[in-house]
């Protein structure tokens, strides 16, 4: 089995608290280590150099697709991984449930900690915004604060910008269209018109009368954003023949790889409420046990949770915690593993950076190279050198015998 | 004058009869670590990382040309290399003496030393397939049971399927259009009716009658693939104002050189017969008396015949004649040398991968790295670093000073 484990935001810089190492330099890592001594190391400008690369177009290219011609918006993604239907026509959003008083948004995540999610969405589900009768809305709860959004209708388009403000303070924007087209224009004024549906029926439910006596925040509107398609992709079985699989516990993720053709393997719900590292230890029980896979994508997600909140240490616990699962995975199943990062998000700074990623490649196949530990240090002299994102799955596709011949 | 030498199929991975070490790593070779000590090396990416290079697609790259674009298809080169003339409009194939029972093919090299392979050519050149006056097929023989056809008449279209089962047991396969152009449609009819019209011809010939009497296999069928056209390609002479030459005993490599307008060094015929560590010192015997060249291509085969056959102490054998000769080489001609692969052949696997190749480039204007010896392992140390195949002999003319300014 040919495994890729993606570490969300492992790639950083020196950090003066770790004595100038990275998080994954200044993480006690026996197992990454030894198949970085094992195998070969490199790194990986997932998108371009530079460029920090998004996580619906990171992932996009970490499947082996082209991360500029074949992303048609994060929207597709997030529907899909939620568990909607996405058919040809519609147009998919990312949706927070919010909190807005007098149009102005006050906290972008109602409290973050939605419970009254389904009931929430299940309310706004099957609904026409005003005036367009023949458009309907499929709303569908994820985790927390989170929705996906599919617009059903004639006439959609996803030339349209977000319904939410990306920061505080400020009021609900108006949805604009981004081309001339006709369809852009009308979808825009249906997102327009369904943003003050939901308003309303949010706010007249009784779900908010019961929060208010929790001392909770109002959620009395949906704020959606990044309208997309699902593109029309090459999955993998017709691309490598193998039959492939994932473990992801995060719905925009799980929809980067149903879209590739992957098999969900199945993580129990309450996967999304534990702690980052217990998470990827949850994974790696699902990860080791999978079978009747060629090929096995492993998502870790604290990572990057870590990273953002600018929490080295625990960045660092998570490092240990991926560590001990490639550690099983290993002893649970032969072939070749990749591990690597959709990108870096540097604690420094708290957002995602366009440093390269540290990659290593372990098998039976692989010429091994003088890489002895698994770090962005020591990677960079490693003989897979400077990758593109996209080229990794080919690399690892080839040492399983993968790859068909382009020419004869 | 600039040298570069293709050792086909060279890359390899390790080996454990040979002690963990690439047949590369194992084999003798003074000359080319001399070079790589005194010069500088890298590993190239034929034609992307991961992606097993054809043949054709592999030369092409090397010669500086673009894999996905500028291809078209192998049958151009190999009907260029066979000595056929291929006009605009034609379309061109490589073709396989084969014998088949109850079309069923049982045999599809006809039990490969095809001795009457010009006669046989000879009885097929000239015919128009039933029902298609206005098309005319040319055959030519090359060596043991390979052939190149080239197909001239109007409305005709490379956009068809093969005629060649590639595997023995099945039937020969009906052509099938690939795209919806009446000219696919038409070109798909015209080989299969050619198909049947060669094989009519080859039923009633004497030459199986005496075959049949010396106990071979009838030569029953010539099955036709690679459809390609001869690529419109920028000459060497108008891109880097050189002068250039090759020594390639094969057809399909020669057809390469020549649409990229390089001329090929004499090279007597007996050649293709020899074994693999005579071809290479014939072949050297040419190169190292080549003159009135600014440029010489050389192309070494027996590499990838052991390679095939999964025969990794005759590939060390191979690799060590390429040694010697690389050694005559620089003592006949002074200026600068490259040495590498078309791609990798591992042993082990017995077919292309998509490894990349070592490369070493040596010469008066080379910047040495610390490399001190040729092989894989330590190629993925030189300061080359990791180029594409486009790349390398760009990176050979500009040390000849050769290549012009891209803008002012």
């Amino acid at each position: 089995m040919a495994i890729l484990v993606v570490v969300d935001g492992m790639g950083d810089r020196p950090v003066a608290s770790l004595g100038g190492e990275t998080p994954l330099e200044a993480a006690n890592t026996p197992h990454l280590d030894g198949l970085a001594d094992g195998g070969a190391t490199g790194l990986v400008d997932v998108v371009r150099p530079g460029v920090p690369p998004g996580s619906d177009t990171a992932h996009l290219a970490l499947l082996g697709y082209d991360p500029y011609c074949d992303y048609t918006g994060r929207g597709g993604f997030e529907a899909l991984g939620a568990g909607l239907t996405v058919e040809e026509g519609d147009v998919a959003f990312r949706g927070n449930f919010a909190t807005v008083e007098d149009g102005v948004v006050v906290d972008r995540r109602a409290g973050r900690d939605v419970e009254e999610g389904d009931e929430l969405a299940s309310l706004l589900d099957g609904v026409s915004p005003d005036g367009f009768p023949g458009v309907e809305a499929r709303v569908r709860h994820t985790t927390q604060h989170r929705c996906a959004v599919v617009l059903r209708g004639t006439g959609l388009s996803r030339a349209v910008g977000d319904a939410d403000p990306h920061v505080e303070g400020t009021e609900v924007p108006v949805v604009e269209p981004l081309d001339g087209s006709e369809e852009a224009r009308r979808t825009a004024e249906v997102l327009n018109a369904l943003g003050e549906k939901f308003h309303e029926i949010l706010e007249g439910s009784e779900i908010n009368e019961r929060r208010s006596t929790e001392g909770k925040p109002p959620v009395n509107r949906l704020l959606i954003r990044g309208a997309g398609v699902v593109p029309d992709l090459e999955g993998f079985y017709e691309r490598f023949g193998v039959r492939g699989s994932f473990v992801a516990p995060v719905a925009l993720y799980r929809g980067v790889c149903l879209s590739a053709g992957l098999k969900p393997v199945g993580l129990d719900e309450s996967v999304v409420s534990m702690g980052d590292v217990e998470q990827v230890e949850a994974e790696a029980e699902e990860a080791a046990g999978a079978a009747n896979s060629d090929f096995l994508f492993v998502h870790v997600k604290g990572t990057d949770n870590a990273s953002h909140d600018g929490r080295c240490g625990d960045k660092v616990d998570v490092i240990e915690a991926v560590d001990a699962m490639v550690g099983e995975l290993r002893a649970a199943h032969g072939g070749h593993v990749a591990v690597t990062a959709d990108h870096s998000t540097p604690c420094s700074i708290g957002r995602h950076s366009g440093d390269p990623v540290p990659i290593l490649v372990h098998g039976p196949e692989v010429r091994p190279d003088d890489s002895e530990s698994f770090g962005e240090g020591s990677c960079g002299g490693g003989n897979l050198h400077r990758l593109r994102g996209r080229d990794v799955i080919y690399e690892l596709m080839n040492l399983e015998g993968r790859v068909g011949l382009h020419g004869e």
